[in-house]
């Protein structure tokens, strides 16, 4: 996006001792931009080119570095820089470079940040990960609701600055009770005298601190909203989460599905900042897993050898039987694992999803048999192309339900749908596709 | 999300003609949930539902149903409601509603719509699916950079109910062109003396109308914006892209993605709300596709018949050697196809992608064919085992290089590198395994 002029005169500036340069590069630009710019210099670099702005930018510009730049930023500088960083830092942002650094080390530095500050690092680092509460800031305007909107937007004009949004605010009874929202839009239309409880809706749509965050990234992207309010369990308000931090989950969340479809394990950075030899793991513990899957099919068909001989035309379709299994199956897991994602069904849908999948492998079963039936014909006979399109509809069904009941059941279970990859629905397949062939091949000819 | 108990509840009110009941269920829910719970009803009962709200709830309830319901809604009623309603939704879910209308539909509807709101609907149907303008609303708040805060404050409050956003005002000369943007969190923090000129930012970050909608939502995302200007080529502002647009966008090309991903063509509307018939057709397309690709090596198999019978135990590894090149490859795509989605790597960086590719590729077959020399060596004989070893080898560097080199030759040649699905990595690597396989065995085993 940026200017990649940038970079090079940002060096030079560094160089030349250039500070006036300097400062206007921080302060001028946007803070993102002006991340995106020093992520490639290093770390030294960086912590200079920090220096030469006051603390509240040097925040907003660290918040936009990568985690992994960070992390490697706070491991390479004193302790009192890191603590007056974080202290400034905001509530999520701040947990989410926490996580990444060693326990001993927050130790360390917890002590140097305020108190009021270190309970509210606590509390976040305490939630389960990809919970609400891993992902919400505690940074929220609230207000009573028996205030009138002047007052309402002279309390906001005090806590602005350190809020993450104005432009919802939260109102609460004493014991932070979430009775109704107003908006920034609706206190500077309304009369200045009006009370809060007349004019905020009551109908507050929140989730629990515990709710998985793609459930949160769901909802509030069902109802437009900017921010969406985190409770526990007796309503009382603990956090919001923004719009901002929904992008990034569901950004997150489709990456992670995008890599397991390919039998990837998830990895926690982006592909391109993860050492190499951590990519390799991720990959090879998956392609060990599947080719031992693949090395029972050659048990399997070595057992068969004799049979292979017999029928010499068996072989040839072996590749074009499993494929297709595979590949339907793929497609009913594919299809199916993201419904699931988007929350689109719930428990009572899962049959409806089950019964259309049977009809449309019942449509393409019958089609791809009647399609296999000429080339076979002609390349061996019509016993022969009988028994591949037999196979080759019995195998579409088969693929068709294994991937489209396996993420069913997995979401049952409680583990992640996207669990099943589509090479691991192709291992599945391939292997029952090679036994139903064979078995139903010698039963066919051999009567 | 929404109470299971509201929908008999509804219906009930209806069968009971309860107007109180149904006013204040219209009135006193979100949209969004008024939406979701009416969702079930039938047109008529739908719109029976609506008319006991006034015609700006009406919008909002209507905007938040699915966009095949909306469709369905307006083919079933009269045109008037329909102009009605049109005129006032939101210029951006007008324009997707009327996308899925019949062009001659549209003409009639055009004239009973104001001129101002006539012009803006052409403009916007005249974007390119999928470009910023495509996803944009011209609905925006603007303000010269001349006038005082509290002067600006007092215009906001006027346009307010028009417009979709106020928390981000762009200040624009007389010829529209886009000097600055100011917050509402700003305006309501300065002194209401103070010029606009003189608190904006200026260095607004935008797209041009022509952007593609992912790059669009990887720049929101990135910079943490509620919205983000739209751009012509003269830096004259034409609309803005809102945070839950943005959000929209990112689920569905998720979704796309997913689909292409298990070869699936992908849908347009979600997968329980499109006739089971479109579904079977974009999965039957790409399964006669690969169905086509597998048949291919049917043929080739059958030209080796004779050295098949030959050498008995090369058939019991077929599968596992084009399982593995294929899965290989279906990792690497995956990856690269991420990446890219995310913008993550430019022109520039292609390179480096591929050098990762390479050097993961030699790690993982280095340790593969190692993993395949002992049971193939049990299960056959030494000699085997080296063919086997070496050729799992060959084919998981070449699944990996086709895997990571389709989708970047995709991505340079303007077509989504999302198109290369985990099947057709797998058949285009299952069809080069067995070339591979068979001439690399019988080049050893003749000599």
């Amino acid at each position: 996006m940026y200017n990649p002029l940038l970079l090079p005169e940002v060096r030079e500036m560094l160089r030349s001792d250039d500070d006036t340069g300097l400062t206007e590069f921080c302060d001028a630009l946007h803070p993102g931009v002006v991340a995106e710019v020093i992520e490639d210099l290093d770390n030294e670099e960086i912590w200079r080119v920090l220096s030469h702005s006051d603390v509240d930018r040097q925040v907003q510009i660290f918040s936009f570095l990568s985690l992994p730049r960070q992390e490697d930023l706070v491991e390479t500088t004193g302790r009192e820089r890191v603590s007056a960083l974080l202290q400034e830092m905001a509530a999520d942002d701040r947990v989410d470079l926490l996580e990444r650094l060693d326990p001993e080390q927050v130790e360390v530095l917890l002590p140097m940040i305020a108190q009021a500050e270190r309970a509210d690092i606590r509390k976040l680092l305490s939630c389960p990960d990809d919970s609400a509460g891993s992902i919400m800031t505690t940074e929220y305007a609230s207000l009573p609701e028996d205030i009138t909107v002047e007052e309402a937007l002279q309390r906001l004009r005090k806590v602005a600055p350190n809020r993450e949004t104005i432009y919802y605010v939260y109102v609460l009874d004493e014991d932070r009770h979430l009775r109704g929202i107003v908006s920034l839009r609706q206190l500077i239309l309304a009369k200045p005298g009006a009370l809060i409880a007349d004019i905020m809706d009551r109908d507050v749509i929140s989730v629990n601190v515990n709710d998985d965050q793609e459930d949160v990234a769901n909802a509030l992207g069902r109802y437009d909203f900017l921010a969406i309010p985190v409770v526990d369990d007796h309503n009382r308000l603990v956090g919001i989460v923004t719009h901002d931090d929904v992008i990034e989950v569901l950004q997150e969340e489709a990456t992670e599905d995008a890599h397991r479809a390919g039998a990837v394990e998830p990895l926690e950075d982006s592909y391109l900042s993860t050492p190499l030899l951590t990519v390799t793991w991720k990959r090879g513990i998956w392609l060990v897993f599947l080719f031992g899957a693949a090395f029972l099919m050659a048990f399997f068909l070595d057992e068969y050898k004799e049979d292979s001989s017999t029928y010499e035309w068996m072989v040839i379709f072996i590749p074009l039987v499993i494929a297709t299994g595979g590949n339907a199956g793929s497609q009913s897991a594919a299809l199916v694992i993201r419904t699931l994602a988007l929350g689109e069904v719930d428990a009572k849908n899962y049959m409806l999803l089950v019964v259309r999948e049977v009809a449309m492998a019942s449509i393409l079963a019958g089609s791809l048999a009647a399609l296999g039936f000429l080339p076979a014909m002609l390349l061996v006979n019509v016993q022969v192309a009988i028994v591949v399109s037999t196979t080759i509809a019995i195998i579409v069904v088969l693929g068709t339900m294994i991937g489209a009941l396996l993420p069913i059941m997995f979401k049952k279970l409680g583990v992640d749908p996207a669990f099943i990859s589509n090479p691991l629905v192709a291992a599945l397949v391939d292997l029952t596709g090679v036994v139903v062939y064979y078995e139903f091949a010698l039963f066919w000819f051999r009567q």
